[in-house]
């Protein structure tokens, strides 16, 4: 086929014009006499294009100066583990409120290192929805609390900034990030690996309020150890320069869209459009979440008979409309429709699925 | 200008083929719908892509079923500091042979974790030999030794395997992995940044032995395990799949173009051509290497004046040579040639520096 529209959850669709340029610069960077993926990180090419890109990040996010941006590898999971390394003494406490797989996941990763507290989870109903901020269980002198403000699995997002007092609030941002305008000054950390709306795969945004790093943290090597890395500029070691260059085609493309203003009012008329078909749907298809916490970037649903999971997505791809099976530990389908995803590939799912209920309702 | 012999230390060149198939696939790999930076790592597209890698790789180093392979993003200075904590119990010792700037890196990353031991240094000599191994002094139990193949930087190189007898050999093989036959039995644990020899930045290879993966190690997240890496077959998260890909298509283009004994013997023409050159410079070059011990890998070298320096680049540069600045650490110059240069290419920067000399001697 040629390219289709594809609603994979991470690693997510690009916009086409940035595969376009990666792909003109595939053999040689700007008259350099080589790829980016060839030269020296700390040569002045690659400088150029990781300082660009820096740049570019604080602007389309509006980050303070007060706050340091790495750029690593490890993914954000790793992350997850470094969060109690660099910001937690040893056995501290650190509240963690669960609303879906990945908050489950950050937690399984500090079990080492501190003693984290479920300050709040939705586990037990399925993770439909969010707990209500004054029914969570917050620790009086807690390292850090953590959420996760959209859970790419179960489609749950948070639509503003829980308040936790002077507690630092750290936010998996991976699955939302840049979607919309978010006060960076309300956070401690703020991460995301950038595989779903940053860009490429193989590399992981953390911006961290600069006083943090003044903390002692745990005994950790230095490369474990995000001081280090804010001092060394995310060059502590090779970074994976080609994805940081990536990443940066992909940030000024949304810099030249209109910026998260825009992809902002895009992702509410796109995710509008998927939940209006669902809802409007008799019940032949199906979204559990609660409407106030639905996300806006995963739109997971189920069709009212799994028989027709099959057929569906045969008949889906057949019309260049790819990567929608859910993830396992769901089933059913889901919809991710990150920054680089059009409208008008929202609006041929929505086509889609109208029709092909038509033919199976 | 058009593309240039590029001598960079890593990130490195690639095989023009590579980069000419991964430009060709950019937006759509094979028939897809998508590129593979875009499809999602558990889908049937990238299972099989990271399938065939890892299959080229055991073919291409002859590595035994019993050793786990695993693809990691982090660099080789993540690897440093979780060998220990997988490897060594809290304390224990554990021996460092230290041969140039990346076996000072990998002990700096252990100090957290245990008690090492620097067996061997050459680095009151200024890095410019190998002890011999009669004087290294090994501790008795000793969780591993570990030491530096080759040392990018300094230019110095192991030429055998040495004999520690039943304590695991960890070995970092950065930039000299695939460059000849190797017998990976004689190793508890291989490991290597790809940005050299065998492909892209932003992907590791470990080779562990699988008994060692049963050792308890040190408490830590279940991210920086390697137990549970290899479980996971190295995508217990996202892993740099783009990356994986394309270390794939080099590893491919090394089976084809004859496998690592052609390699070998690529490499011992292409260097023998730059250190003959060197050699009878009459102290025109400089490389302060014990013969024995040179890099096949990296050849640093210096002007016999300094002020030389700047219109060697400048010419090189001109000539279609780039890349050619020593180390920060180091000064001076250094070609670095792994398997992606080819032999035309270090001919034409011997030539290169014949004329220069010819016209500054």
């Amino acid at each position: 086929m040629s390219r289709a529209h594809n609603f994979s959850a991470g690693p997510a669709a690009l916009p086409e014009t940035v595969l376009q340029q990666a792909q003109a610069e595939m053999l040689e960077w700007h008259g350099a006499g080589a790829s980016i993926v060839e030269l020296s990180h700390r040569g002045p090419e690659f400088i150029q294009v990781a300082a660009e890109a820096e740049a570019d990040l604080r602007k389309l996010l509006s980050i303070p100066d007060s706050y340091a941006v790495l750029f690593l590898g490890g993914g954000a999971t790793t992350v997850q583990a470094l969060l109690p390394l660099n910001f937690a003494a040893p056995g501290q406490a650190a509240d963690y409120v669960v609303t879906g797989h990945w908050g489950k996941t950050a937690l399984k990763q500090v079990k080492p290192y501190v003693a984290a507290n479920v300050a709040a989870s939705s586990e037990a109903e399925g993770f439909r929805d969010i707990p209500a901020r004054d029914t969570w269980g917050l620790s009086k002198d807690a390292a850090y609390v953590h959420y996760t403000a959209n859970e790419t699995i179960h489609g749950v997002e948070f639509r503003d900034i829980p308040d936790v007092g002077d507690i630092p609030l750290f936010g998996d941002f991976s699955s939302s990030i840049a979607s919309e305008p978010l006060d960076v000054s309300k956070f401690g950390v703020i991460y995301a690996g950038a595989q779903k709306n940053l860009g490429p795969v193989g590399i992981t945004v953390v911006i961290i309020r600069r006083d943090l790093l003044e903390r002692a943290g745990q005994p950790r090597a230095e490369i474990l150890d995000y001081r280090a890395h804010a001092k060394g500029e995310s060059m502590l070691n090779t970074p994976p320069s080609w994805n940081w260059y990536l990443l940066g085609l992909t940030v000024k493309w949304m810099l030249a869209e209109g910026g998260v203003e825009e992809f902002a009012r895009r992702s509410a008329r796109k995710s509008t459009l998927l939940y209006d078909v669902i809802d409007n749907s008799g019940g032949f298809y199906r979204n559990e979440v609660a409407k106030a916490a639905r996300s806006r970037m995963n739109v997971p649903f189920f069709l009212h008979d799994e028989a027709l999971d099959k057929p569906f997505l045969k008949e889906a791809g057949a019309a260049g409309l790819i990567s929608l099976k859910g993830h396992r530990a769901l089933g059913g389908m889901r919809a991710s429709i990150y920054n680089a995803m059009p409208e008008a590939g929202v609006q041929a799912l929505a086509d889609f699925m109208r029709d092909f209920q038509q033919r199976n309702g």
